[in-house]
């Protein structure tokens, strides 16, 4: 034992009765803290009860407390007789400090071949929104029109029965099971499926639904052919998923089969990934002609389909068109969609469904990233389904967003057509629009943020000065029509003085 | 144009009045069944609407709503004086029966090399739980105990304010701002962790946690250290993102760090993954000497300690032990831990907290698999940890759970000692229970199911016939003390059957 040193407690130790943590635990994390640092080396002699409860002006009780603690945790040790002592065979390292993190951290910045690069969500801090700001983005839902006071009723309902009190522990990896038993019904009627429950998992929203098809299906750069232009996350999940991107070209008519065959001629093709209702990001719908032709493909050449149907739902001038799943050639097609868009982005419920053993692997390859999902909420939309909440609630929606494109389309038209172009999309929530070439959407939102008319940083994984399409995606939906009109009035305003500054330089 | 074949709409259009499908999308469908299975070949002529709706014995406009659509879609074409017909380029494909999905399907049963093999969890039908089953498992919470009723007042409300609206919607993939401010107050004052907000993602439990650490630091067979035996759970996420596992001893003072140090001279390590409160599955404390050690270890090696603090806040006897995270060492470790066992396990929030630049990777990374959390749930505990009620429920549960354990043990102690051995855990939901050698867990429970005691699947990966040690988790806390002393009553039961089974075999 070497002999007790000067316990530097005066300096170091401040307990604060202000704080929710009882203050023999502060003095037992402090004196913790000085052992930790080397301040009080092994082997010191710490000062007794009687006397640090006078120094610190605390009660004898607490320090005993807290010195019991200390020994229950090995910290210190008790020699009758002798005294209470840091203990003997402590290792010391010298501490960083909380400001050097960053630099001093030995976890990588990032995997050394950390593969992708995610394109960052709209940050609202970052584009100083106040309460005038005009949010647009590139075609999500309007969060005012969610059902929420129903969806929380019926939460709150489930909560409290107490059948439903097995819902709150660990359950199912595959989901609910009166979500599945609700989702069999309901997809087979509204999408011509022919599924059972087995061919249900119930998925975080359609990308986790993407994330799982892309974890089994591709891995050491496994091709996978999707469309040029394509959805960017789908891009980032299948890279990231160690796939190789093969791209072919989108028309009118949605991608580009003929393509997809020459690209199978000459390369294994392990998938392609299709947004076949309407093609994101330019929103057409892929042909009756094609639809059949990339089954037929898929057949020939053994690949699988991931069929994304993100907005199924949203369909405006004739009825939705029956996902390719819908075909008894469900064998090669991953059918994706989900909630969010009909309820509301934040509950994140959706579907993955596929021939069994595929569903099963999914099953088992969820049960590593999370778990299971939240079966109350699952439970609530099987209830919305079952009682056809669900579906009078997208009907309802379904006819606001028509007026709202319908609007949207009408002012682009009469206002704005000078300088863009744009066909009228059959569904979904945003407008493919084509910047005339002498103009670019970095420099109409960069006005566009002067007078408080923000569009969030998404439009950037399509549009941009790199694009060779100078499109981008204008969401119309989340919009009222007041909003619209305010929106299409800035634009108008923009393109005014950039038309204006455009004569002026053609002048020079 | 062929001339028209008979149209076999007798044998197989069925409309069905009593779906909740309209019947002209129920006659589009099947006209698209018989297109798509070579029933109806292209150029086609298909019949009059008049005369088909009279075979039908539906409304005329009932047919031309269909053919409306049929023409919409592109998978017939109308000719003005000469009538309708399927469309002439359309491929026609044989089709498959959904009854040979399981085998005809082209996705891979499998990833060629997928590989891990996760156990399956309890499947309730499986081991046909009645009403009188009881069930236990390998240390879980009682949901019973559950604030759900609190919960789902505050989200309710939480939905009916307009400015909680915004939460709706797509947002930050951190994790609700609110509630990461909340765990920055909560975290320092109940860990001593010295964080800020940056340092702070919101996940989806603690396994997402693990997941997204796995997927940063793992690839190509990068070397982590466990213990052996390690939560199933963890290794299983390990080897799916690639990593190699090395494993080293854990006694009564968890991990072996000489193990460690050991191991590190000889491979290049990247991570350790360390429960480190309670040691997963035998329930130990890490020391404080080997705490030390393994953060000292850390930087001389440079590797990452991954501490999964499951169930922080169920330590009995003295105050919780402060985590590894609590040093200024924050730049090795990954701290992950959840609100899960406190809350319901349903209700999947967790925390994964470091460095803000390994943060930001995980967020990106993140956003890749399911987008977002349930933002009004995160508002609703960032609620309930700023009221205190969070606290004040761990508080309370602790009581019932300490109560629980030491029933639970002495009760082991005094009517099955002369079968198994144990020690009293200091914390956590289960006890580490170590059967006599001439007992097979398996042979237990496969008598106790006879008697209605069911244990989850679970346990077979710590125990069963193959394990050295022959111990298992069994968990305390989900049960009731009358549902304690059942148990304890039916082991005695069983036990009373094998020794006398057992004395049998051996004076043959």
């Amino acid at each position: 034992m070497s002999s007790p040193v000067l316990f530097p407690y005066k300096s170091t130790i401040v307990l604060d009765r202000s704080i929710n943590r009882h203050l023999y635990l502060q003095l037992c994390d402090q004196i913790i803290g000085l052992i930790k640092s080397g301040k009080l080396p092994p082997t010191t002699k710490l000062p007794g009860s009687r006397s640090l409860s006078i120094s610190l002006q605390i009660h004898r009780k607490t320090v005993i407390a807290a010195y019991d603690e200390l020994l229950s945790q090995g910290w210190i040790e008790s020699f009758l007789g002798k005294g209470t002592f840091v203990t003997n065979d402590l290792p010391i390292i010298k501490p960083l400090h909380l400001k050097n993190i960053a630099t001093s951290t030995t976890i990588p910045q990032e995997r050394s071949n950390f593969k992708f690069n995610i394109h960052p969500y709209l940050d609202r801090k970052a584009i100083h929104v106040t309460k005038d700001t005009l949010l647009i983005n590139d075609g999500i839902p309007d969060h005012r029109l969610a059902p929420t006071d129903e969806i929380a009723k019926i939460y709150r309902n489930i909560t409290k029965k107490v059948h439903h009190q097995h819902l709150l522990t660990y359950s199912d990896i595959y989901g609910n099971k009166d979500l599945r038993k609700a989702l069999v019904l309901y997809l087979n009627q509204t999408r011509g499926l022919k599924i059972n429950i087995d061919n249900v998992l119930i998925t975080r929203g359609s990308q986790m639904g993407i994330y799982l098809a892309s974890q089994l299906l591709l891995q050491n750069q496994n091709n996978i052919i999707v469309g040029d232009t394509n959805y960017a996350t789908a891009n980032d999940t299948f890279i990231n998923a160690g796939g190789t991107i093969r791209t072919v070209p989108v028309d009118i008519n949605g991608i580009n089969t003929y393509e997809i065959d020459k690209l199978c001629k000459k390369h294994p093709i392990r998938a392609v990934y299709v947004t076949s209702h309407h093609h994101h990001p330019t929103t057409v719908t892929l042909s009756a002609e094609r639809r059949m032709r990339l089954l037929e493909l898929a057949q020939e050449y053994n690949f699988a389909i991931i069929e994304d149907d993100y907005d199924y739902d949203f369909h405006y001038d004739n009825a939705p068109i029956l996902p390719l799943a819908s075909n008894d050639y469900i064998g090669n097609v991953i059918y994706i969609g989900g909630f969010t868009k009909i309820i509301a982005p934040a509950l994140r419920i959706g579907y993955f469904i596929a021939p069994k053993n595929v569903v099963d692997e999914a099953a088992k390859f969820r049960r590593i990233i999370d778990r299971q999902g939240d079966t109350i909420l699952e439970q609530t939309l099987a209830q919305m389904i079952t009682q056809g909440d669900i579906q009078r609630h997208s009907n309802k929606v379904l006819k606001i967003y028509k007026i709202r494109r319908d609007l949207f389309c009408s002012l682009l038209q009469d206002k704005l057509n000078r300088y863009l172009t744009f066909e009228i999309p059959k569904g979904g929530m945003a407008v493919w629009v084509l910047l005339n070439k002498e103009y670019s959407w970095d420099t109409v939102f960069g006005e566009a943020k002067k007078l408080h008319l923000c569009m969030n940083n998404d439009w950037k994984r399509y549009g941009g000065a790199h694009a060779r399409h100078n499109g981008i995606r204008i969401g119309f939906a989340s919009l009222n029509e007041e909003e619209i009109h305010k929106m299409i009035a800035i634009l108008v305003q923009i393109f005014n003085l950039l038309k204006h500054k455009h004569v002026v330089i053609e002048k020079q």
